[in-house]
Order: C-alpha cells, then sequence, then structure tokens
C-alpha cells in the first residue's frame, strides 16, 4: 500500500489532476453527485476496515461507508477471499448459481415477512420492481409516499424527495412535486404525499385516494426526512387502513435494514407486504432485493400461468454480489448487530455531551447503527421542522469540510453516520472530540442562524 | 476445479436439490426468469473463457455470454487480476476513484458523440436515466419507442414490449400495450408506438404527437423485434424530424454497442443526442451509463446553479466495475471487433448452409458478432411479422434442450447467439454441426408449422 502510495505521488498525480481530468469526461467532473464538494472531489488510492488513504496518502476515519453500504467497512478479508475465489469461477452466467440460493436461504430465514425474495442490481431497482409488484397484485395503479423521503430514482418514488416552502402546499395536502425537471404530469397524479408521522392528516389523505392505491411506501427511519423513528401508531394505521382498502404496506430498508437482525420492521408489531433491501446485503457490491409474502411475489413468477409481471436484470443475483452479500450478512449475526448498535448509542451520547459542552443548539437523531446531526436545537419531527435554510447548508459543508481536511474524519453530507462493525470506541472517541472543536469552530455562524 | 466439482458429487448435490431449496424461497425458484428451463434450471460450477462447467461436472460451449454481457467470455485473466487487486483496495467509496476518470476517458474516446458520460448500475437505470435527461432537456413528457423494442424494466420503456395480434391494434396507431399488469395508464399516454423501420407510419405517429415528444428511443438492432438493423432511411428520418421538432434522438446500445468499435452508431451518418450504455461495458460486473452531448449532460451537473435532474446511485461507478469494464473494453479494441465480427459472419455462413442442407424454412438476422435463427423462411423485416405461434415457440424450446443437453451448446432463448472473443473456428464449427443436428430433429415439427 505505502509503495502504491508512493508511486502515485511520483506520478505527480494530485486530485486536482484527476479532476482536471474528470471535468473534460464527466459531465460535472463526477459520475455521483455525492461525492463531489468544492473544490473538487478526493480521490481513493486503497481502504481497509474504517479507513481509507487517498491519493496524497492521507488517511481518514470513514463513518460514511460507502452512503451506509459496507456494514464492516472496507475490504473484509472473509469477503474478499470468498469473491477472489469465485471470480476464478466467473462472474455471471445465462444460468443459476448455488449462491443466490444459499443467500435468498439466509435473508428469507432472517426476517419473519420474507417468504420469498427476488434480486436485482440496486435499491433504485427494487423500489422499483415493489412498486410494479403492488399495482400487478392490487391492480390499482397509485401509490402513497411521504413528503421529504428518499426512495432512489425511480420517477414515482422521488416525487416530493426536495418539496420547499414554495411548493410543498398545505399540510393538508401536500403538492406532488416533481424532482427532476420534466418529470410528466401522469407520475404526479399517481402519488399520493402524505406527512409522515401524521396519523389523522395521513390516513385523510389516503381515504381521498381509497379506490386507486396500490401501496403506501414507508421508509421507517427516513434519512431525508430527519431520521427518526416511525412511531408504532403511525405504522399500525397505516397497515389497518391498507387492510381495509385492498392495499399493501411496503416497506424501503436499502438503508434501515441494519437496525435490527430483522430489520428496522422488527420493532413493530406488524409487518409489511413487501421490503425493498439494498446497501449491506449487497457486501460491497451492487445489489437490490424485494422480499416479502409468497401470494404478491408470485407476481414475479415465470412458472405461473400468466405471468403478471415480467422482470428481468443481466447481473441480478450474480455469483460475486450472492457471495460477497452472504459472507457479510453472515458475519453481521444478532450479537454483531448489538454491538455495533451499542458502539453507535455510545457514540451519540458523547456527541450530545460535545453539543453540551460547547454549547450550540444541536440536535441528534437516528435509530440502531446510525444517526444525523441536526443545526437545530429540537430535534426535528417532521419533513417541515428541518432547517433547510441556504445558511445552514453552509454551516453543515464547513462543518464537514473542517472534518474531512482537518480532522481526517469522513461523514455523510448530511452530516449523517452510518457505523461499521471495524469501527471501534477508539474511533468513537475521535469522532466526538473532533465533532467538539468542529462545533466550536461553527458555533459564531450557527449563532447567527436563529 | 476438478476438485471441487468431485466435492459437489460427493455432497450429492443435484441441479434438483439445489432447485427444490430455490423453490422455497425465490419465487418460481428462479431470480432471473431466463435462466428457468423445465424442469428445472442448472446451476454452474465454474466458468473460463467459452466454457461453463455445471455441478453435475458437464462442460459446455457458451453463445450466451450472460446475455450479450461477456465480450471476452468467461473469467479473463487480465480482468480477474485487476479486479483481485482491486478488491484488496475496497469495492465502494464516498469518495471519487481515478478507476471512473480512466474508463470515463476511453469510452468518451471511442465514439464522436460522448462529449460526456455518466455511470449506473445495470441497463435498466441507464434507460431510465436517459429518458428522463431527454424530458429534462426538453422540458416535454413523452417518449416514442418501437413496438415490440425491449429496453430494460422501467415503465415507459416496457411499453408494447410483448404486444400481440390480441391487442395491438391498427399499424397506422399501433396501441400503447402495458407489459406489467396495473401499469398506470398515464404511463401509456405518455408512449407513442411507432412500428419499426416504417418511415412513413412513424412520422406520422411522430407528428400526431410534435409538441410533446421529449426523446424518440431506438435500438439500432432490435433483439426483439428481430434482429435486423435499422435503415438508414429510417434513422436519418427520425433525426430529421427530432431536429425540426426540439425532441431528442436516443439510442439505446446497452446491447449492440459491440457491433462495432465505436457502437452500431458508427454505421450511420447521423449521431444520436444521448446513449445508453452497459452489457459489455462493464466486463462482466454490473453497468449502466449514458453518454452524450456535453449541453444535455449537463442537466446532471451537480455543478450547474440549478441542477434539472438530481441522480444518485450507492454502487454508480464503482472501481470493480470501473477497473474490469476499462480492461474489457481495451482489449475490445478496433481489431478484436473486427476479428469476432468475421468469426460470427463465418457462423451465419455456416448455419446458412446447415439450414440449406437440412432443408429447413429457416432463416437469419443479426449484426456485428450477434445473430439470430428464426422459424420462417423469410427473415422477419418487422415485428409484426415474426412467428410467436404457441407451436413456434415450442419447436424454439425443444432445439434449445436439444442444443444444451445433447449437444452440450448454451444459446440464447430466442435462438440467439452473442459471441464472445473467446469463441474460436472450432467452437463455430460444433455450433453448426450441432445446429444442422437439430434442424433435422425439428424438421418434422417445423414442417407442421405452415
Amino acid at each position: 500500500m505505502k509503495t502504491q502510495i508512493a508511486d502515485q505521488k511520483l506520478n505527480g498525480t494530485s486530485h486536482e489532476e484527476i479532476y482536471n481530468r474528470a471535468v473534460k469526461v464527466l459531465t460535472g467532473g463526477v459520475s455521483r453527485n455525492t461525492i463531489y464538494r468544492k473544490p473538487h472531489p478526493y480521490y481513493v488510492a486503497s481502504a481497509n476496515g474504517s479507513f481509507i488513504t487517498d491519493i496524497s496518502g492521507i488517511e481518514r476515519i470513514d463513518f460514511a461507508n460507502n452512503m451506509a453500504s459496507l456494514i464492516h467497512g472496507h475490504s473484509h478479508p472473509a469477503i474478499v477471499e470468498a469473491v477472489t475465489e469465485q471470480l476464478k469461477k466467473g462472474t455471471a452466467f445465462t444460468m443459476g448459481t448455488e449462491a443466490e440460493v444459499s443467500f435468498a436461504e439466509l435473508l428469507t430465514s432472517r426476517s419473519s415477512g420474507f417468504e420469498k425474495i427476488r434480486f436485482m442490481n440496486s435499491g433504485t431497482e427494487a423500489v422499483m420492481t415493489m412498486i410494479k409488484a403492488s399495482r400487478a397484485y392490487t391492480g390499482k395503479p397509485k401509490i402513497a409516499k411521504a413528503e421529504g423521503a428518499y426512495h432512489g430514482t425511480y420517477d414515482y418514488a422521488e416525487v416530493s424527495q426536495t418539496a420547499n416552502p414554495g411548493n410543498w402546499g398545505d399540510i393538508d395536502h401536500p403538492n406532488a412535486v416533481p424532482l427532476v425537471q420534466g418529470t410528466p404530469q401522469g407520475v404526479m397524479d399517481d402519488v399520493v404525499i402524505f406527512p409522515y408521522n401524521d396519523v389523522e392528516r395521513t390516513l385523510a389523505l389516503l381515504d381521498q385516494n381509497a379506490d386507486q392505491i396500490a401501496c403506501v411506501l414507508i421508509d421507517l427511519v427516513p434519512h431525508r426526512i430527519g431520521m427518526f423513528r416511525a412511531s408504532s401508531e403511525f405504522v399500525e394505521a397505516i397497515y389497518n387502513w391498507t387492510r381495509k382498502n385492498n392495499a399493501l404496506m411496503v416497506f424501503d430498508e436499502v438503508i434501515t435494514y441494519r437496525v435490527n437482525y430483522a430489520g428496522a420492521q422488527d420493532s413493530y408489531s406488524v409487518k409489511p407486504d413487501l421490503t425493498a433491501l439494498g446497501k449491506i446485503i449487497g457486501g460491497g457490491f451492487p445489489v437490490g432485493a424485494v422480499a416479502g409474502k409468497d401470494e404478491i411475489m408470485k407476481v414475479l413468477d415465470p412458472t405461473e400461468k400468466i405471468l403478471r409481471h415480467p422482470h428481468s436484470g443481466t447481473f441480478s443475483a450474480n455469483p460475486v454480489t450472492m457471495t460477497a452479500g452472504r459472507i457479510a450478512m453472515e458475519l453481521f449475526d444478532e450479537q454483531a448487530v448489538l454491538d455495533l448498535n451499542a458502539l453507535a448509542m455510545t457514540a451519540r451520547n458523547q456527541i450530545e455531551e460535545s453539543i453540551k459542552i460547547s454549547d450550540v443548539p444541536l440536535s441528534i437523531t437516528g435509530a440502531g447503527s446510525m444517526f444525523r446531526i441536526h443545526l437545530q436545537e429540537n430535534a426535528p419531527t417532521s419533513y417541515r421542522e428541518i432547517n433547510q435554510t441556504k445558511a445552514a447548508k453552509t454551516i453543515i459543508n464547513e462543518l464537514l469540510d473542517y472534518l474531512f481536511f482537518e480532522e481526517n474524519i469522513i461523514m455523510i453530507n448530511t452530516l449523517a453516520c452510518m457505523f461499521a462493525t471495524t469501527l471501534t470506541q477508539n474511533n468513537v472517541d475521535q469522532l466526538s472530540e473532533a465533532l467538539l472543536r468542529g462545533f466550536k469552530k461553527v458555533k459564531p455562524m450557527i449563532e447567527q442562524l436563529s
């Protein structure tokens, strides 16, 4: 590793030089907006466990884990070994492999509602397939989703993802706001937007579309809405409503499956009809999946007399992803989940302490092994409460830059952390101490906010 | 390898046993419909070059190459070596890597219209992003696509993919037929269906929706329509129409990019505004990409003042796919493309000879390194001409089974071959001879068709 970094320097490659090449061939110089930072992205040489070394040889602690997708950090030896073996046997075939069956067995054994599963290549594909399967099963066209919730890049799933005070409309009837310019009006017409955790308003909105709703889509700990938990009351109300109205309750657990051994859904008494999975279940490789009730999953079954939802995917269930995913999830066993959640809770407590010491009006939300810091004294309880002002975003970027450049700490650009089992108490101490210094640094800016 | 297969046998694992486990956890026992065959799928132990060995130790020649995605067959040593190295350095980061820049440089240098590129995880995501970008750029909601064409699983792209005589309607106004049950009517309303290669009718249909069409989507050698080439006249007519009507001409080259060094588009005088890529550019790993004009790709640029098309992807541009893809495409250089196309042409000629010798009313279509055999004497020139009867499908399955079980040859289930550079003249001889025997075997059934 050292040698290679030395080589990179010898070759004279700098972040700026790579970016100067990048802007000529990638629009905006990036293929993923999330890696962009001013004045340019930083490039990785190698990574191991919870440490990423960039091409300048700077090592940082990684609390982002590729947007929550690496539950065991980078280059886990068991995954590297197994995938290295699989590479020699091929990566994709127009035939089956035992790897997909073994992994399906593991995941279906983990969560009681996962009677059957099907794999795809991304969380976006998983949510899209889940919505299409819901329509195929119910024969109804509309979906209901929460204002502000992120569910990937399928048009229907991204309606009102970034709704703002200028366009979100009355809370009793939130507007369906397109994310991408030029989104057909037909998409907005088929999406019912509700305010998350607001039982009364949500039920009223669902009732107004009762005949047409195929599914109600819920993320149980929605990152962009504020990363707080769905209330049991809310989930049960949705469940009861869907039972009465021939609709499905479907969960997007692409991010939240890490929260308990059996997913965030394990914290609730009622279970979803279908669940979309992704991120950590790929063991570091592209993945998506839909799991749920046998009777509903049958819409995808090619052996049925009428195939209601033909579905294909060139790389779906490829043996590299299946092998890496199985090993990652085997290692993320019940004890590993509890240990990781405990470490994340310790981190939250220490960060709360840093907030107190620095005397800044900040709050923290989260669940299991993930949390998010908010630039507001009271933790948000709804999307519309999150401070989304330009000034707040400037402070967040200032803090992220401070952590990245001065403290060698990587967080997600919403000020969130997604823990990996490779993190230690020592790393957590470094995080809370770095944040304490960071909070003090941006304190004057935060005080000007209010 | 031998040892491992012996182990599998010692362990007593059979295809049937794996499938019996599979049906308990995967709907229909498969995660991809394409691997299903009666009575059950067959499972791979390992693969190398153009040979796949199943768990019973049977070796077959692979002419399918994971649905056209492996241009160098299985486990190419250069790809295995480079990916093995990358694994040790990590597979995904919330930061950039030089791998995405180097690969973007290679692809943009290959095709003159690829001014900028962005990566994603599948061909489905590529076509979806291309359609959304077209809407964002033009501000218009509709797309136009060909009846019978396959473009992945995004609803809009799959309208009329399996239209049949019972629902396709008048050729002058083909119906927009949903593929998945419960597809919202709004989707069909925003898709204009045209008959491929039919200039007059297509222009008339486009004219009727001139104000609303964001893009006209074309596969230049559409597999499901019949795998024949778009006529220059047709492509030029679409190009001219889109220039006059503030619409984009966009190509789905997920499958066809292999046809020339610069893609199937290199055979035409006019170039598309955007191109969707996938399959072979991933070097055996999940991939998708959209490439095209700088001015249009800017809708995805996060450094623009207004980001018209926010787009993300957890595993997009991951360094494993980028590294494998770059090596695969470097090796698929101008000479390699010519050599592979020549070998495929030899195969076509030899198969034509087998058709003559066996005296069966069959035809063959294709381009570059891919071809498809049709159960009709005259090669189809339109989707509506393809023999889609149940009897025809039964014969195709009979022939595929004969090849698979008796001749140890794997073809795609439309009777298509997608060549890889690891195939040899010897393999081609085996194919044409096996087909000759197969044709003779199904001849009585074919004769009953007409």
